[in-house]
């Protein structure tokens, strides 16, 4: 074996890169010369404390992930197709409902507009589909209304699009994890006093899983999705089989829900029709999430994306089709019209049991597509410089951490201010969602008459009545919901695009003002300079701070700023004693302050240093538990802003950290 | 003239102390070779807003005054009067009266016993006069009960007595100005929704008058207390006089306050006293104010004590007396006696309503006693390393302003906590103020003991008098009040006795891991050093660590870790192309975190430099605006945490701010 501290293979001789040896060896895999790559062991906690809270967290979250352990993290589709629909797939438990509970005002008989309403709806839902069949196409890496809207319109609309879908994220965690605890609470009375805390518990669970990295959530979000698809399929089934073999199932013993009366007019079954498009909020959230699914990433999205739609348009046919057949209705009871038609189709037999929980479950879990998505969308808003940059880290577990902690943060906030009761917020939120799918689309159509490769006069016209669709939606919310609250949206997203620009113009400042120029004044190596080290007592940080002076120069000042000139001649003698050649300056302050009286010093004193580099050097005392701090001024910090950023003053801060005690 | 930049006269030729000119005059006056005192000027803020900052805060405290301005700060008598006894003097209002509630339970004829037990009281307040004359006599600098007893008698006896005294001093200021906030809104109701804030706003206003200085405060506050002292003497007078005429005042259209009746026993005096006894809290402050005094101080302050405890005893005897002979009793209808005896006295005359009016300023100025001594103790507390150490520092206007501060905010919490009814406190805060006069009076016994100085016998039979009779109040106190609340006395000041101790060891456990020591490794500016910079990207803060590097050594080594290799070389271009000559190592990361790779690339590159001293430079970006902050991460101040305190390794963190952009 060779000296292993010789160059090694591939490095030529004089070569100036790093020479590695054996002792890398425990926590480094060499690369090539002067590259190096980090073993798992080089992430391990130096500390005990670290190396226990690091157990603890493996424990809880699992693992760290390599990057390259990306590709096995993705989604084959049977999981991706609960992660990224259960929004969707879970708003046929209370979007029909909705359409119904307008319906209502006009008495029992107008319930039948129901159906003619859901075959619109489906109608819209086939136009989206097909629609974003085209963006997944066009955006193989993830074809998010932000990302379609920004590069074909410009990036006003995609900010647009990007604060109304964070926005309805948001919202869909409070209400769906709401609506869950509120169906188990109702279950379970003893749970109703601590419903509150319920929510916020079940909202850090799904946050928890989260942080575990997206498959492993596929896996525990995964069952309770597909039997709720499974049982609400079974129901429906056995409806329509009833009704063909001429029995068809009859709800009894419910009273409607008292409401105003008002005539049946288009204003009505518009407003029935806004609320019945709630059903298809998170629609989008396959076309964003491309880059989780499985290679072909393109195809298996395409492929998720049609089945959810089937699976959904079965669902709200169905039930749509067995509400108006058996006299289901928006109950005084409460009692849901999913449980309604369940009830009068199966009886109260253990499937129907298993509907009601599995829809309990679906509706907590619909969360999980915020959780998926939120994260992606930020993570891609911060890539671009609009969002803190801490958003677009991928943490231990190669999930977006601040963005899933954002996200449960805000929701939870939402729901301790309104104290649970969310259902105010739901005619907010399908606004955004329809508002992002039109700028999208409509940006897509734009993509299309750019791009012409072949097949783009069918892509564009698909794209174009999905925008059309969805614009038509968006209009008659603003005109039906504008009153219920979505004038909220349009206060809440411009405020957020506006911070969103307000960020990114901080971070272009930043970066040009800290890009290399050539004409930047750094100084350089052999340039005069004045080394000053400022001193408020005579410690072992200070004299460390002196011992840094000197290697940057001969002659190192000490300066004492004192309110009293005795305690300052004791510190000279201090300093003249223990450290020989160096020079004191004692600046008297009578009226007690240090950093003002420092700075004017040092100003005046450049006068003596004209052409010099001035670098100050600021001991600085570094407790060792945060406890400590209170026990300890900020001088050091004082001193340090005052002076940083200034022409010619270089500061230095040079912390010490006492040993312990022995 | 010569030369302004030569050698100043005093000054050895070759001497290496600075050689200051006139640059420096127009902040700093010249006062010895290397030393300098700065001028108002060199004070002032160095930026335009922390100019107009400071125009603001000169119109609100006042301009800053130079420590030798405190001579021309300290009181004369009749200003520290008013500061040092609103405290005790003001308790007039309310501690007859709080006998007398007790002695009502026996029956209205009991109140008779209101006399000798105010006769007790007094032989108390005699008693613990004249030993304070002694106590501020062998202790000229300031004789609070904390620098007597741990003096005397210990570190635990010392920080006990100060423990208790601080408490008693934030209860005295929740109390006393409740207190007068509540007679003020019982004097007009529309004030009533907001007594709290009303309640916070005096307190801060107190807070503002003190933070002007304590010369100030006593200008402002001295007049209502005068008043009170006046129109209450006056209307004890005119009372006696009356008496003495034959045609005493008798107190009409009052109904004894309902209590629940008990026996006229040994239990039931006791207890009066001890609400009597209530009567005498704040006497010490005198003895802890002797510096605040004007010279000669220790006379001045003695003469004041004894003027304020005849005043008291006049007023304490005169109130006792009339309440007594015209019948007053605590009310059903709630008006205090103090009124009853104005009103049968007086009639509704003009100086009746002075008297009550005067009565509430006086109640609110109470708390200036505690603002001047809580500051003081603290100081000392903090002198002693007991106390965080900004407590002993005085802030421009010679005030302690920490302590200051702490009372008002820990008040006002207490006030928030109990929204404002803090009656229920007044039983505490009695027993923490006479366990302090016990602590400190035997301290002062065993003073004279080993002093021995002349007429020590009278001086210690003075005190030892004194300890007893304020012993044998705290045990009357701790058996008829324990239940009442006292006991979270006992929970508070051991709670408050432990944090000091805790402080203690911390600032112990610096200055010895701090002190320079003969044998300690600092690495002396010649030794062999490798020169790290960490770099998280190419920017001009990362060029000038790189150059501040090249000052230490010729040889500097770039670490850049990164999660992307190929984002890594594109890094060792940037650097190679910018400053050529400096060695660059990629280290990659595949887990993506920055910390523990770079920490353990350092400690096994140190193995290739035994012998060497490491310095480590982190380049920190400074944001130019605290809402910029959560846009960078904290990367930096990590490292700098697992780094700095290593054996062998310097850390150097090198700030850099980027100019506006232009």
């Amino acid at each position: 074996m060779s000296d292993p501290r010789k160059v090694l293979p591939g490095a030529k001789r004089g070569d100036r890169r790093v020479r590695v040896g054996r002792p890398l060896a425990r926590y480094f895999r060499y690369e090539a010369p002067g590259v190096l790559s980090a073993k798992l062991a080089a992430e391990e906690p130096t500390t005990p404390l670290g190396w226990a809270l690091g157990r603890i967290r493996g424990v809880v979250f699992g693992r760290p992930l390599a990057s390259e352990a990306d590709l096995a993290e993705r989604l084959p589709k049977w999981k991706a197709l609960p992660v990224f629909s259960s929004d969707a797939l879970s708003s046929v438990a209370y979007g029909p409902e909705a359409a119904m509970y307008t319906l209502l005002a006009a008495g029992t008989i107008a319930i039948t507009w129901l159906m003619p309403i859901t075959g619109v709806i489906l109608l819209v839902l086939l136009l989206i589909t097909l629609s974003y069949r085209q963006t997944i196409r066009a955006y193989p890496n993830g074809g998010g209304s932000y990302i379609v809207a920004r590069a074909n319109l410009g990036e006003l609309p995609g900010l647009v699009a990007a604060a109304a879908l964070l926005t309805d994220y948001v919202l869909t965690v409070s209400v769906s994890v709401s609506a869950g605890v509120f169906n188990l609470a109702s279950a379970f009375p003893p749970l109703q006093p601590i419903y509150v805390p319920l929510i916020v518990v079940a909202i850090l669970g799904v946050m928890l899983v989260n942080l575990r990295g997206i498959r492993q959530s596929g896996s525990i979000l995964a069952w309770p999705t597909y039997i709720f698809l499974g049982s609400t399929l079974l129901v429906v089934a056995i409806g329509l089989v009833r009704v063909v073999l001429g029995s068809p199932p009859h709800v009894t013993g419910v009273t409607p829900y008292p409401v105003p009366l008002e005539g049946l007019g288009i204003l009505l079954v518009m407003r029935a029709f806004a609320n019945g498009c709630s059903a298809l909020t998170g629609t989008e959230a396959v076309a964003n999430g491309v880059p989780a699914f499985k290679p072909p990433e393109s195809q298996n999205a395409r492929t998720t994306m049609v089945m959810m739609s089937a699976l959904l348009a079965a669902m709200l046919f169905g039930i749509g089709y067995l509400a108006v057949v058996s006299g289901a209705v928006p109950s005084a009871q409460l009692e849901s019209v999913l449980s309604q038609i369940g009830r009068a189709t199966v009886g109260l037999s253990p499937l129907y049991y298993l509907l009601q929980i599995s829809t309990m479950g679906v509706l907590v879990i619909a969360a999980e597509t915020s959780f998926a998505d939120f994260p992606r969308v930020s993570a891609l808003l911060a890539k671009d410089g609009y969002f803190p940059s801490r958003f677009a880290f991928r943490g231990e577990r190669l999930a977006f951490d601040s963005g899933i902690v954002a996200l449960a943060i805000i929701s939870i906030g939402l729901v301790i201010i309104f104290g649970g009761h969310v259902e105010s917020l739901i005619p907010l939120y399908a606004l955004g969602v329809y508002t992002a799918f039109t700028l999208s689309q409509t940006g897509m159509v734009h993509h299309w008459f750019v791009d012409r490769s072949p097949g783009w006069r069918r892509s564009a016209l698909l794209n174009g009545l999905g925008a059309v669709a969805t614009g038509v939606v968006v209009i008659v919310f603003a005109i039906t919901k504008f009153t219920e609250g979505a004038w909220i949206i349009i206060l809440v997203v411009p405020i957020l695009v506006a911070l969103m620009l307000f960020v990114h113009r901080e971070y272009e400042a930043a970066s040009h003002g800290m890009g290399v120029r050539v004409d930047a004044h750094i100084p350089g190596p052999d340039e005069q300079r004045h080394v000053v080290v400022v001193a408020p007592m005579f410690s072992r940080a200070v004299v460390q701070a002196i011992r840094v002076g000197e290697m940057m120069s001969r002659k190192v000042e000490v300066v004492h700023v004192t309110a009293d000139l005795a305690e300052g001649e004791l510190f000279r003698g201090q300093v003249e004693a223990h450290l020989a050649g160096t020079q004191v300056v004692i600046v008297e302050s009578p009226y007690r302050t240090l950093v003002n009286p420092f700075v004017r010093y040092l100003e005046t004193s450049r006068a003596e240093h004209a052409g010099e580099v001035t670098v100050v050097l600021i001991p600085e005392y570094v407790p060792r538990h945060w406890w400590d701090r209170a026990l300890y001024n900020q001088n050091a910090r004082r001193i340090r802003e005052a002076l940083v950023g200034r022409r010619d003053i270089v500061v230095l801060d040079v912390p010490y950290r006492r040993e312990e005690p022995s």
